[in-house]
């Protein structure tokens, strides 16, 4: 690939990249791997994404979007927004059974690798768990409306245990768990936020 | 430091690089900053841990240890199972003023790390987890016998789900939670755990 790739190419090119970071971490990703992935020279890459980092931080925002466009379809679709909620908990069983190994969730990777260290991609991953929280204030706000969530606090504080929880399990995943002990870990935090009626 | 360390020279040096490797990652931690941490020459450090790898294993062990002595000393000092567990959860919200920053727990960021990719690296993490899980279960089973705990669900299950909200709350510490917002999921957590009742 010769100069400045179309935009189309950019696209097919960085999503081959957050697939490399997802699966191996920053740090451990080489350049020479990254370009092997993106399939560009390395003045392309340069010419293009200009470093290492600014990709990684693109590749973090793709990632969000993605998953959280999933996450919107998933509430839209679902029968109730417990429904919703018990789905998107119970579903990251099927992390164990993922072919490209247990990955976890690059955001989370993200924080775990970096933290707070580098302002720049505290930043993406701040703004990403932002908005996956966004996708559960929602669901709890509908749930707390239609009265299948009858706890009252504020709908921020329960998506956050939520988030929490997703964070958790996709973490177990990682550290080994079986598919069904993160079902019955789901089903729990679901029946605790269900249970919940304290202020 | 000549020839081979003394046992307690060794047990110091290694204290120092698991603060390193918890404070950077594996991946991160370079051979020339453990040397200069651990204050060996490259042939002490090889003679008496062998590699970078098995050091790193043996850091996770000692870490395990730390952290599972700490909890059992807090389980035999509460007032009640309920009260040690609500203070392992919401002591958590401390870690976002912690002076060597937002490192989170190095057994989970080096599930994050590594996932299932090194088998021997995984091990020690499960056991690290699972040594984890088996205070939480004391604990669970002792609130369950008292009935502060009312759910039938095994001890087992429910230390699990507990696990799994340690996880994520460090988690978020390290995405930039404020100690509010910690605290805040922590009560939330401990009050699911409170009123679940179902099996």
């Amino acid at each position: 690939m010769a100069g400045r790739p179309r935009e189309f190419d950019v696209v097919i090119a960085r999503d081959a990249a957050m697939q490399l970071f997802w699966s191996q971490g920053y740090e451990a990703t080489s350049l020479s791997e990254l370009l092997a992935a993106m399939n560009l020279s390395k003045s392309s890459f340069y010419q293009t994404f200009e470093s290492k980092q600014v990709l990684f931080e693109q590749c973090l925002v793709r990632y969000s979007s993605l998953l959280t466009g999933a996450m919107r379809e998933g509430l839209a679709g679902a029968p109730n927004p417990v429904a919703f909620i018990r789905v998107a908990l119970t579903d990251i069983a099927k992390e164990t059974r993922d072919p490209m190994g247990r990955r976890g969730c690059l955001m989370m990777n993200t924080a775990a690798e970096f933290a707070q260290s580098d302002p720049g991609i505290a930043r993406c991953v701040k703004a990403g768990m932002k908005a996956t929280q966004e996708v559960f204030v929602e669901a709890v706000m509908a749930a707390q409306a239609d009265g299948s969530i009858q706890s009252k606090e504020s709908p921020q504080a329960l998506a956050d245990y939520l988030v929490t929880t997703v964070i958790g399990l996709k973490t177990q995943v990682k550290a080994g768990a079986s598919s069904k002990q993160i079902k019955h870990i789901a089903e729990l935090s679901v029946a605790g936020l269900e249970a919940m009626d304290t202020v």
